[in-house]
């Protein structure tokens, strides 16, 4: 890849408390045998498919926190991933190729096609996003996500099912993360980037019909978009 | 459970082409053993799963087309499941159950609680929903869901990366379906319910406000209401 961030629109980071930083797990019982990998896996699906395409200018990051070896970082790039199919064991093949591998430092490496991984932790992450990047906290207590500006360089964080914990969120708010929510209710963290994923997919359709980026009723019938 | 329909809000129906009629397929390889079952099970997912809860009041049709005994439906029962968790294979342990039932008629039987299974077509569906039910078609081509008026009681028909055929169409034509879109881009299906979900509670949270069941720039930062 080239520059880190050229051609990336979307970043995600999800943390996984629980999931385990070690390779061969068994591929038959991703929830009981790794630590909640299933939600790991279903996260990656959500990051990149579309139907009978890959969303290429989307970036995942997962940050695995379970035993033995945490902190562990793993990237997906969505411009260079080949072998992923939308199912959790094909990511979660993908995901243990990588932690399998020999001598992981903070040093990344290249794993499969479009799979990065090294050791490393949230801040890393942050202090590798380019100047003018909005870091996103997505909580449930945050801003409607369908009222608030955002840039054109975005990194959404999330927590699983346990949450991110006072230290995580504390590094979130030194560096001037927004809380924003996409509704009330609790959901799954790969629910939640579903629709993030439609947010911005709908503020492209309009900023290219040059309307508001900020939807208003009516607004698409009025012009006749079709969205 | 009482008359079909008491407590139910949301129902989905979901057109699988090609997920196998049989039971007994290998949980190791959903997409290629068993028709893509496992996009099948992806919307058990997306209809059901909430942050350490379950949708109460869906209900989640599968009509599969599939050899060798088409065409079948099942029933998910948001309000009598038990025994499902959210990886893909719970879900696939569900259906392998209720498919291989013996003597599966056009008499829905039990499976597994919450789960029913019987010989039956799009058309027993649409048949069974009761006087003012919103047929609701999605398709890219639709009506923005975010537009729209919808009733109380809805049902939502989706297609898989097939499509649903010419068939399928006429006769949601003729029940007076109305063409929605989620957005532009092609998405899954289980991806599409979850858009689809999270407009409904928005709508929901909204109407509990007594705000404008179609949401507002800004509404709710005005009336601090946490959305």
């Amino acid at each position: 890849m080239g520059v880190r961030g050229e051609g990336v629109r979307r970043e995600f980071l999800v943390v996984s408390s629980t999931a385990t930083t070690t390779g061969g797990f068994s591929l038959k019982d991703l929830p009981g045998s790794a630590g909640r990998m299933d939600i790991v896996c279903r996260c990656v699906n959500s990051a990149f498919f579309l139907s009978h395409d890959i969303r290429r200018d989307t970036r995942l990051w997962l940050l695995l926190l379970g035993e033995p070896n945490p902190p562990i970082l793993i990237r997906f790039e969505g411009s260079e991933l080949r072998y992923l199919s939308p199912d959790e064991r094909s990511a979660a093949s993908l995901i243990s190729k990588a932690l399998g591998r020999q001598n992981i430092t903070e040093h990344e490496i290249l794993s499969t096609p479009g799979v990065y991984i090294r050791k490393g932790d949230m801040k890393d992450v942050l202090e590798g996003c380019g100047d003018g990047t909005d870091i996103i906290y997505l909580v449930e207590t945050g801003e409607w996500i369908r009222e608030i500006e955002m840039g054109d360089k975005l990194i959404f964080v999330l927590g699983d099912h346990m949450g991110l914990g006072e230290e995580y969120e504390r590094l979130l708010a030194d560096a001037c993360a927004r809380n924003v929510s996409v509704g009330q209710k609790s959901l799954h963290v790969d629910h939640c980037m579903i629709v993030v994923h439609n947010e911005l997919d709908i503020r492209r359709t309009l900023s290219k019909a040059k309307l508001s980026p900020v939807p208003r009723n009516s607004v698409s019938q009025d012009l006749k978009v079709e969205i």
